[in-house]
């Protein structure tokens, strides 16, 4: 069960802290990118192997401090099939070392194609007489757009291989209320999405009450998570938007539960570019994966306030 | 401008076709499946070069009787790295052949995730001095849950390489209505969402009137579809569900304009998996492109009385 091993390794590790690994060229030292770019010319290959080295700096660096990574793989298709390799290797070795994974892919569809979609991410696809996995991670996020039927797909495959999925409910960004805010019978669209979160994980709950299905609520709008926290006992929280997009430790005690769990917080850049932040400055390029480290543990400090009460 | 293109290619033909490419393992035949496992074993890379000779045999069969196809990315993920792969050289050789591309992956992120996933389909990637196309699509089609910061970087890339995009609306499975048909101020959701589409795409609208940003309204919903043509008289509607999901031409003249423009239809499985119908059985498994010739001139057919009004 995935969830169910992501809240001990939370309770363990002591850190409600998942880090987004959504590399940019301009976060991966020069060092990195010229000797990537030596041996496969300026081309996709060449970024997508610099991105892998640096990816695999940086989970060699903080896969003892926290339970969980989420590569968002946007940044990796913008790379084409090179940089979907890379993807597909940082999954693989994160998971190697430990880590659950999160593929960040917001997937959602009809319900034939959602069903591709979860094998794709979370189970193994048919061919001839095998069963193959082809990603292979432990959770992915899915967008609800289309309700039931495109999210009770990746739910089968949950309950069969006893992995999870992330339904977005209000996102970080600052136009998310446009849709997701507007009044349906007099609460916003978020709460009907919500309540439908705790409905469809209703069938994976495991021993600690927390089902399969987590939801994603922006660390930017606490008032709202704290009302989401409420409304779905069940349902685990992936919290993106803290540092870089705003969201502060100090606001994110609403995401907890009583326990001190039910949470996970995400921080990407703040984290996997810290080298580049005045505070971090002194590692050096050479050091960015020892920054990485560094900005894991302030954020292990920050957020002990949040569900430590 | 693709969509001025795609209206000009949907004339010349008399076609407002668009062939989804969704393969599925089982509508590959026989002997190709064969030939592929023999030289690959029963492995991704197997289905994966399946699935390239299927294609391949299907694109030639049509590729002079519609302006576009389809492909619908899940039904490669699924097979991994390979399946990419295939999609890749899918996108490259329809175009190839003169097709319009139209990538369903129906993305949509924060701003900065949704401008790489921009740059994936439509654009071009910054590497050292270089720019280089992952995808090199004509459109992809966007879920637009998180609001104009989720969709703003696909308009921009749209504006400069002239591309497209088709924004869900109102889909046209079953469960569609959950949080699409919730009444805000007395009106669904999918309107609210329609007219924001008339609105981001009024920077790129053509000639003809039509914006680069079109909207995607199911088939299956033809009263909505006529509301909807009324209200965006700048967006194109690309309208799935025709056929195996239950769309009848006959239903279709409402997605319409007046001058018989301004809808393109998809049908998938009922033109690529047409010899597997009782109806073009006579092709065989090896006439399975000669079958699907075959149901796009029958749909052309079915389809002439809702455009010629």
């Amino acid at each position: 069960m995935s969830m169910q091993r992501l809240l001990e390794r939370i309770k363990t590790l002591e850190a409600p802290i998942v880090v987004g690994l959504d590399p940019m060229m301009s976060f991966v030292p020069e060092t990195i990118q010229k000797k990537a770019f030596d041996e496969y010319d300026e081309t996709l290959e060449g970024a997508a192997e610099a991105i892998w080295e640096y990816n695999k700096g940086l989970i060699d660096a903080i896969c003892d401090l926290v339970p969980a990574v989420k590569p968002q793989i946007a940044m990796y298709e913008q790379f084409g099939i090179p940089g979907l390799t890379t993807f597909n290797r940082t999954v693989r070795y994160a998971r190697s070392k430990g880590l659950i994974v999160i593929d960040d892919a917001k997937r959602g569809d009809i319900g034939s194609t959602s069903a591709a979609y979860a094998t794709a991410h979370l189970g193994k696809v048919q061919i001839g007489s095998n069963k193959i996995a082809a990603f292979d991670a432990d959770f992915v996020t899915v967008n609800p757009y289309l309700g039931t039927d495109g999210v009770a797909p990746f739910v089968k495959v949950c309950e069969e291989e006893g992995k999870g999925i992330f339904v977005l409910v209000k996102t970080s960004n600052p136009s998310s209320g446009e849709f997701q805010d507007q009044l349906v019978d007099g609460r916003p669209l978020y709460e009907l999405v919500g309540a439908m979160v705790e409905k469809w994980g209703e069938s994976t709950r495991g021993d600690s009450g927390y089902s399969n299905v987590g939801a994603v609520v922006g660390a930017t709008y606490p008032e709202m998570g704290r009302i989401l926290r409420e409304q779905m006992p069940h349902t685990c929280i992936l919290v993106p938007g803290y540092g870089a997009q705003g969201g502060k430790g100090s606001d994110l005690g609403v995401f907890f539960d009583k326990d001190g769990l039910g949470a996970i917080v995400n921080s990407s850049r703040g984290i996997i570019a810290a080298w580049k932040q005045e505070k971090y400055a002194s590692y050096g390029e050479a050091g960015y994966a020892d920054a990485a480290r560094a900005a894991v543990l302030d954020m292990k400090e920050d957020l002990r306030q949040a569900w430590m009460k």
